[in-house]
């Protein structure tokens, strides 16, 4: 992708002024990258979420969804709409924002899976798709909320951008200016690239996690187990402390692929045990020599290129 | 396990002056909570690592395991004996050590599995199995090695002690007490129930994490799926750095515990991949919050309690 020069807008509408919205206002209007009016309006289910929010100072305005004349009046003369809600609200927001979208807007959004968000805009917006640029800030705390927001959550972070054929060359590159003024660095993949990819190394790990404490807890001395767990459990259970709704909805979301890259792994499990019953040290040694180099290789790099986050997604 | 008086002991001979060892030694003579001569010699396969020990002050003298004089002198009065070898080497080391036991030496291990080591005692020490107290410290480093060993890494940990029917009381009260005097807390589980727990709670927990990076290396863009791997792949896999030789050598010894671990696990795996399959929000959201609820109080009482430790094993 190009590079582009300072970037610059007018009015941005955030739908989803949570950690993910509010960090994007935060980083455009705090780190000086932006320019022009920069009026940033937030558009909420709750108008706790969005009142904190303007409390805050994250942003100059709000609407609340069910009101169409201040919908209206929100997405009017904008520049960028940013959807930053659960990607299965992603069909009905589109539906409820397309009659008030001007034709130069530009739409984008922050969901953790492509593909299922593709169809839905495809649904929602018809021909007007074009206007739909997909996107993945990958990035994450902890804590969510708009409390949590930070104008440098992006900073050496990946932003990945799903362009879809209907784009044009000039929405892409905005979208990318808009990131990278936040301190990101903007990759291209397809969207089924991106799933698989995010499949692999983020969705099924945390199917895997949540799996063994389903399991340890399904056991008779379960207890026993729990009080003696140390330091290999609790890195590998981490993200098992992730929040239920969220994988709920990326595991269904993104199920063609993650149920690919599921089978591929019972297939090296199934490997592996057969290599353990027949106590074939050989074999065993083998495939964890080969990960420990991987693994070490992939530290090693993280540490020194922008590429891999320390997100937690 | 009742509590007994100060530790006091005149000679302790470890096999393997390692981290696990070398830590044993520096905290019976550096803590100040045992008593007695306290002499501690060294036997190791290389001189190079007991010379070591031996010019860091953590030991007093040394044998080779191949001079059977110096083993001899070495074994002579000594109340303990600690094997902290690879669990592989327990019944040559034990038929090594046999000829020159004296009646009243109390021997015990810090190998990570059990049942195996037991079998390998009893195959050694015939009649004299009774002498030997299985035991495992949980605790470790990332470093490992004597220069790694230090006199608080006991402190808080766990150790575990399986009791053999032929041990008398009085010996694995002593055992106990030599733990406790390093600061841990000692904890006693037959055999099988040990290799049970650590088959769940580490031994399978390590199988998932190398498989995973398997996994990625065998696929096609497994360039692009480490390039955008993150906070949860890290997580995941940090446990995916260890030893392959260990880990080769515990999936081996433990293979039995180890199996009935991974089908279970493997049970839940397909149970999880059925609810994927159909879209069934409902199940994942049901597995993912029970799974969260439990890690978290997990979390919450090992911040509590002296039980979980914070090893690596």
């Amino acid at each position: 992708m190009t590079d582009v020069a300072a970037f610059s807008f007018n009015k941005l509408v955030i739908f989803g002024v949570g950690l993910i919205g509010g960090s994007l206002a935060r980083a455009l209007r705090e780190r000086g990258e932006a320019e022009g009016a920069r009026t940033v309006v937030g558009v909420g289910r709750s108008s706790a979420s969005t009142a904190r929010a303007l409390e805050l100072g994250v942003i100059d305005g709000t609407a609340a969804l069910n009101d169409a004349a201040a919908l209206r009046e929100a997405l009017s003369g904008a520049d960028f709409v940013l959807l930053a809600a659960p990607v299965a609200q992603t069909q009905p927001l589109l539906e409820r924002i397309a009659p008030f979208l001007d034709a130069d807007t530009i739409v984008t959004d922050a969901g953790s899976t492509k593909s299922d968000v593709v169809a839905a805009a495809r649904a929602a917006l018809g021909a007007r798709i074009g206007q739909f640029v997909p996107g993945h800030p990958i990035a994450g705390r902890e804590s969510s909320g708009v409390d949590a927001a930070l104008p440098d959550l992006y900073v050496n972070r990946n932003v990945v951008l799903c362009a879809l054929p209907e784009n044009s060359a000039e929405a892409v590159a905005r979208v990318a200016a808009m990131w990278r003024a936040t301190g990101a660095a903007v990759h291209e993949m397809t969207s089924q690239q991106h799933d698989r990819v995010f499949a692999s190394v983020s969705h099924l790990p945390h199917v895997l996690s949540f799996a063994l404490v389903e399991q340890i807890l399904n056991s008779p001395d379960a207890a026993l187990k729990f009080a003696f767990a140390a330091g290999g459990f609790r890195d590998f259970t981490r993200i098992a402390a992730s929040s239920p709704e969220m994988w709920r909805d990326v595991c269904v979301a993104n199920r063609v692929a993650l149920l690919d890259e599921l089978d591929a792994y019972t297939a090296v499990l199934a490997r592996l045990r057969t290599a353990i019953e027949a106590a074939d040290g050989a074999a065993l040694e083998a495939v964890f020599a080969r990960s420990r180099v991987a693994r070490t290789e992939w530290q090693d790099q993280r540490g020194a290129a922008v590429a891999p986050s320390d997100a937690s997604k």
